[in-house]
């Protein structure tokens, strides 16, 4: 179910890049429980440029490798599984991509059950 | 008022690609009762790796065309309209653009009114 | 905090992008309140025909120019706040990026302080 929405500099290179999307579903796996084949990612590859990002806000440096991580998923998680969420991520990001974490920014947005059809026009979690 | 985000694979070509936004456009006037020139889509194309999706979660067989349609709109359908919104997209989709039904994930956001702003810096459906 | 989608037509140019970028920040700066340093901006730019927008919808008249700003911030905004934002950033779009107001469109989206990671896997605004 969570649709997640990486954007990277086009700089990072392929195998990065797979690596991170990698370690951001095993996070979400670990972290939140969710299940291994449900994996729904966007990759988007910008100019350093394109990314705009601050890089020293809240005394976190970041650098030109610094990502975005964007997932949309249900509510209802705790506040300690998204904490364990992001924690979980800026690791997996440093140990199979070699990111910095500093230069890992995730932001979660919520809807409902209703909100998802995963193919064959249905709502696969509401279905009537 | 929907902001709707289709993200496609490139080798989906542009007359499928305006085939599929033309599919969801309608779906939105025809289960939701959006106006027909409430219109406002961003499509963005990718690489195929680029497209992480699953090719079997919940049993539907995704393929290499698989897309994804993530759409905003204000709070308040119902949710027997969301689910003739997630039907009428698969069905658009197959019947104008070629897609199979499994291939089309649909992910709906809500916000309010006083959060869009259709240009002049007005909020249109909250002005005062 | 917020996160910024903006979504600008190719032939935009890169000055008129980074005018554009710059003055959505400076009207979350001003309108909302947000820290200086608090900037975190994806920029996609697209082929004219990949933003599907009408050129007419409530009677604003939208160009071949017309950008789509998508800022995802916490809740807690007031109306007035929000109506504030919405001014300053087609006001800033135009001044600083030559765009007409109606070609300015802007989509805010809500979420809370437990969901946004800055780095180094900390939810620095709700760290326990």
């Amino acid at each position: 179910m969570p649709l997640v929405r990486i954007d990277v500099p086009d700089a990072l290179g392929d195998a990065r890049v797979a690596a991170l999307a990698d370690a951001v579903h095993e996070a979400l796996v670990t972290a939140v429980g969710i299940p291994p084949d449900d994996r729904f990612q966007v990759v988007a590859r910008h100019r350093r440029a394109d990314l705009r990002i601050d890089p020293g806000f809240l005394g976190v440096r970041r650098g030109a490798e610094a990502v975005i991580v964007a997932i949309t998923f249900r509510a209802g998680r705790t506040a300690e599984t998204k904490r364990a969420l992001h924690r979980a991520i800026a690791t997996g990001a440093a140990a199979k991509a070699g990111l910095a974490p500093a230069d890992v920014m995730v932001v979660l947005t919520e809807n409902q059950s209703i909100d998802w059809s995963f193919g064959e026009g249905i709502a696969q979690y509401a279905p009537d």
